[in-house]
Protein backbone atom coordinates (compact mmCIF):
# COMPACT_ATOMS: atom_id res chain seq x y z
CA UNK A 1 0.00 0.00 0.00
CA UNK A 2 0.85 3.70 -0.85
CA UNK A 3 1.01 6.22 1.94
CA UNK A 4 -2.17 7.28 0.98
CA UNK A 5 -3.80 4.03 0.78
CA UNK A 6 -2.35 3.26 4.22
CA UNK A 7 -4.06 6.85 5.60
CA UNK A 8 -7.27 5.77 3.84
CA UNK A 9 -7.26 2.74 5.39
CA UNK A 10 -6.58 4.00 8.50
CA UNK A 11 -9.34 6.87 8.36
CA UNK A 12 -11.79 4.00 7.96
CA UNK A 13 -10.71 1.72 10.84
CA UNK A 14 -12.74 1.71 14.28
CA UNK A 15 -10.97 1.22 17.47
CA UNK A 16 -13.08 -0.08 20.87
CA UNK A 17 -12.95 2.01 23.72
CA UNK A 18 -9.15 0.80 24.46
CA UNK A 19 -7.78 2.15 20.81
CA UNK A 20 -7.26 -1.70 20.35
CA UNK A 21 -9.18 -3.09 16.69
CA UNK A 22 -8.94 -7.06 16.50
CA UNK A 23 -6.80 -8.27 13.44
CA UNK A 24 -7.52 -11.96 12.10
CA UNK A 25 -4.44 -14.05 10.48
CA UNK A 26 -5.54 -16.10 7.72
CA UNK A 27 -2.52 -18.10 5.72
CA UNK A 28 -3.23 -16.55 2.15
CA UNK A 29 -3.25 -20.02 0.29
CA UNK A 30 -4.46 -22.53 2.44
CA UNK A 31 -6.96 -20.26 3.92
CA UNK A 32 -6.18 -21.33 7.49
CA UNK A 33 -7.53 -19.09 9.66
CA UNK A 34 -4.10 -19.11 12.39
CA UNK A 35 -4.85 -16.55 15.03
CA UNK A 36 -6.70 -13.86 16.26
CA UNK A 37 -4.83 -10.81 18.14
CA UNK A 38 -5.24 -7.26 18.73
CA UNK A 39 -3.66 -3.81 17.31
CA UNK A 40 -3.40 -0.41 17.45
CA UNK A 41 -3.86 2.27 15.30
CA UNK A 42 0.05 2.94 15.08
CA UNK A 43 0.56 -1.00 15.40
CA UNK A 44 -1.56 -1.53 12.14
CA UNK A 45 0.18 1.31 10.71
CA UNK A 46 3.15 -0.33 10.65
CA UNK A 47 2.04 -3.83 9.46
CA UNK A 48 0.57 -2.22 6.62
CA UNK A 49 3.88 -0.30 5.83
CA UNK A 50 6.16 -2.49 6.48
CA UNK A 51 4.42 -5.59 5.55
CA UNK A 52 5.25 -7.88 8.61
CA UNK A 53 2.13 -8.11 11.23
CA UNK A 54 2.43 -6.20 14.98
CA UNK A 55 0.69 -6.70 17.38
CA UNK A 56 -0.44 -5.19 20.81
CA UNK A 57 -0.30 -7.42 23.64
CA UNK A 58 -3.54 -6.80 25.80
CA UNK A 59 -1.83 -8.32 29.17
CA UNK A 60 1.66 -6.98 28.93
CA UNK A 61 0.14 -3.12 27.23
CA UNK A 62 3.24 -3.65 24.78
CA UNK A 63 3.57 -3.53 20.88
CA UNK A 64 4.36 -7.10 19.81
CA UNK A 65 6.24 -8.28 16.70
CA UNK A 66 4.67 -11.15 15.42
CA UNK A 67 8.03 -13.81 15.58
CA UNK A 68 10.31 -11.75 16.93
CA UNK A 69 12.03 -14.01 19.75
CA UNK A 70 10.90 -16.97 17.84
CA UNK A 71 11.39 -16.43 14.10
CA UNK A 72 7.88 -17.17 13.25
CA UNK A 73 7.00 -14.24 11.41
CA UNK A 74 4.18 -12.90 9.33
CA UNK A 75 4.53 -11.23 5.88
CA UNK A 76 1.63 -9.73 5.01
CA UNK A 77 0.11 -9.94 1.54
CA UNK A 78 -3.01 -8.63 1.67
CA UNK A 79 -5.21 -6.75 4.26
CA UNK A 80 -8.96 -6.14 4.28
CA UNK A 81 -11.47 -4.14 6.26
CA UNK A 82 -14.49 -5.77 7.19
CA UNK A 83 -17.94 -3.75 6.62
CA UNK A 84 -17.92 -1.88 9.91
CA UNK A 85 -14.62 -1.16 9.67
CA UNK A 86 -14.13 -2.70 13.17
CA UNK A 87 -12.06 -5.99 12.19
CA UNK A 88 -9.11 -6.60 10.19
CA UNK A 89 -8.59 -9.56 7.91
CA UNK A 90 -4.70 -10.15 7.20
CA UNK A 91 -3.80 -12.69 4.36
CA UNK A 92 0.09 -13.50 5.56
CA UNK A 93 2.72 -16.06 4.41
CA UNK A 94 3.13 -17.76 7.95
CA UNK A 95 6.22 -19.42 8.89
CA UNK A 96 6.58 -22.32 10.58
CA UNK A 97 3.07 -22.21 13.57
CA UNK A 98 1.58 -19.50 14.07
CA UNK A 99 0.51 -20.67 17.98
CA UNK A 100 3.65 -20.30 20.77
CA UNK A 101 2.03 -23.36 21.48
CA UNK A 102 4.02 -24.43 18.21
CA UNK A 103 0.57 -25.57 16.61
CA UNK A 104 0.11 -24.09 12.82
CA UNK A 105 -2.36 -22.56 14.17
CA UNK A 106 -3.72 -21.27 17.19
CA UNK A 107 -7.65 -23.19 16.89
CA UNK A 108 -5.48 -26.56 16.71
CA UNK A 109 -6.18 -27.38 20.50
CA UNK A 110 -9.74 -27.77 21.11
CA UNK A 111 -12.95 -28.12 19.79
CA UNK A 112 -15.37 -30.29 18.27
CA UNK A 113 -18.47 -31.16 15.41
CA UNK A 114 -21.69 -29.93 15.87
CA UNK A 115 -24.67 -31.44 15.39
CA UNK A 116 -27.61 -29.25 14.65
CA UNK A 117 -30.67 -30.44 16.31
CA UNK A 118 -34.02 -32.16 14.96
CA UNK B 1 -21.58 -31.74 20.18
CA UNK B 2 -23.09 -33.86 23.38
CA UNK B 3 -24.30 -31.66 26.24
CA UNK B 4 -21.02 -32.93 28.09
CA UNK B 5 -18.91 -31.66 25.06
CA UNK B 6 -20.93 -28.64 24.86
CA UNK B 7 -20.29 -28.08 29.11
CA UNK B 8 -16.53 -28.43 28.04
CA UNK B 9 -16.24 -26.13 25.27
CA UNK B 10 -18.27 -23.46 27.60
CA UNK B 11 -15.52 -24.08 30.59
CA UNK B 12 -12.77 -23.34 28.58
CA UNK B 13 -14.09 -20.54 26.91
CA UNK B 14 -12.94 -17.17 28.52
CA UNK B 15 -15.33 -13.99 28.07
CA UNK B 16 -14.01 -10.79 28.31
CA UNK B 17 -15.29 -7.44 31.10
CA UNK B 18 -18.50 -7.46 29.03
CA UNK B 19 -19.10 -11.15 28.96
CA UNK B 20 -18.59 -11.32 25.30
CA UNK B 21 -16.37 -13.37 23.31
CA UNK B 22 -15.26 -13.10 19.34
CA UNK B 23 -16.29 -15.68 17.34
CA UNK B 24 -15.08 -15.59 13.22
CA UNK B 25 -17.27 -17.31 11.36
CA UNK B 26 -15.40 -19.61 8.74
CA UNK B 27 -17.19 -21.23 5.27
CA UNK B 28 -16.30 -24.55 5.80
CA UNK B 29 -15.36 -26.19 2.22
CA UNK B 30 -14.08 -22.39 0.37
CA UNK B 31 -12.73 -21.41 3.54
CA UNK B 32 -13.51 -17.56 3.13
CA UNK B 33 -13.54 -15.66 6.57
CA UNK B 34 -16.99 -14.30 6.37
CA UNK B 35 -17.35 -12.29 9.41
CA UNK B 36 -16.57 -11.50 13.28
CA UNK B 37 -19.39 -10.98 15.46
CA UNK B 38 -19.99 -11.17 19.29
CA UNK B 39 -21.45 -14.05 21.62
CA UNK B 40 -22.57 -14.42 25.13
CA UNK B 41 -21.94 -17.95 26.84
CA UNK B 42 -25.69 -18.37 26.61
CA UNK B 43 -26.05 -17.64 22.32
CA UNK B 44 -22.35 -19.69 22.49
CA UNK B 45 -24.49 -22.13 24.33
CA UNK B 46 -27.32 -21.90 21.67
CA UNK B 47 -25.21 -22.11 18.98
CA UNK B 48 -23.59 -24.93 19.46
CA UNK B 49 -26.73 -26.92 20.87
CA UNK B 50 -28.68 -25.82 17.85
CA UNK B 51 -26.39 -25.83 15.29
CA UNK B 52 -27.24 -22.61 14.24
CA UNK B 53 -25.23 -19.45 14.88
CA UNK B 54 -26.40 -17.08 17.73
CA UNK B 55 -24.61 -13.83 18.07
CA UNK B 56 -25.11 -10.69 20.60
CA UNK B 57 -25.60 -7.30 18.98
CA UNK B 58 -23.51 -4.83 21.05
CA UNK B 59 -25.35 -2.05 19.72
CA UNK B 60 -28.39 -3.14 20.45
CA UNK B 61 -27.73 -5.01 23.34
CA UNK B 62 -29.32 -8.03 22.41
CA UNK B 63 -29.15 -11.55 21.48
CA UNK B 64 -29.35 -11.80 17.30
CA UNK B 65 -29.99 -15.02 15.25
CA UNK B 66 -28.09 -14.79 12.03
CA UNK B 67 -30.18 -15.10 9.22
CA UNK B 68 -33.92 -14.66 11.49
CA UNK B 69 -34.68 -11.70 8.99
CA UNK B 70 -32.81 -12.07 5.67
CA UNK B 71 -32.78 -15.77 6.00
CA UNK B 72 -29.23 -15.58 5.16
CA UNK B 73 -28.45 -18.46 7.88
CA UNK B 74 -25.41 -19.61 9.21
CA UNK B 75 -25.64 -23.73 9.67
CA UNK B 76 -22.41 -24.48 12.15
CA UNK B 77 -20.78 -27.45 11.39
CA UNK B 78 -17.38 -27.49 13.25
CA UNK B 79 -16.59 -24.61 16.92
CA UNK B 80 -13.30 -24.42 17.62
CA UNK B 81 -11.45 -22.35 20.38
CA UNK B 82 -7.83 -21.15 20.07
CA UNK B 83 -5.14 -21.41 22.40
CA UNK B 84 -6.00 -18.90 24.75
CA UNK B 85 -9.86 -20.06 24.87
CA UNK B 86 -10.93 -16.03 24.21
CA UNK B 87 -11.75 -16.57 20.69
CA UNK B 88 -14.15 -19.14 18.69
CA UNK B 89 -13.51 -20.12 15.28
CA UNK B 90 -16.70 -21.49 13.65
CA UNK B 91 -17.03 -23.37 10.18
CA UNK B 92 -19.94 -22.70 8.78
CA UNK B 93 -22.20 -23.13 5.67
CA UNK B 94 -23.76 -19.75 4.72
CA UNK B 95 -26.97 -19.35 2.68
CA UNK B 96 -26.42 -16.84 0.49
CA UNK B 97 -24.41 -13.61 1.62
CA UNK B 98 -23.38 -13.14 5.30
CA UNK B 99 -22.99 -9.38 5.68
CA UNK B 100 -26.24 -6.79 5.70
CA UNK B 101 -24.78 -5.19 2.36
CA UNK B 102 -25.83 -8.18 0.60
CA UNK B 103 -21.85 -9.23 0.16
CA UNK B 104 -20.79 -12.91 0.05
CA UNK B 105 -18.38 -11.91 3.03
CA UNK B 106 -17.82 -8.48 5.42
CA UNK B 107 -14.61 -8.33 3.94
CA UNK B 108 -14.79 -7.22 0.44
CA UNK B 109 -15.51 -3.80 0.85
CA UNK B 110 -12.58 -2.33 1.34
CA UNK B 111 -8.74 -3.01 1.47
CA UNK B 112 -5.68 -3.89 -0.64
CA UNK B 113 -2.36 -5.35 -0.91
CA UNK B 114 0.41 -4.61 0.85
CA UNK B 115 3.91 -3.86 -0.36
CA UNK B 116 6.54 -5.40 2.53
CA UNK B 117 9.38 -2.19 2.69
CA UNK B 118 12.69 -2.58 1.23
Amino acid sequence: MSPDEIDAFLARTKVDPDGLVPAIAQQWDSREVLMMAWMTVETLRETLATGRAVYFSRSRGERWVKGETSGHVQSVREARLDCDGDTVLLLVDQVDGACHTGDRTCFDAFGGRVEAEG
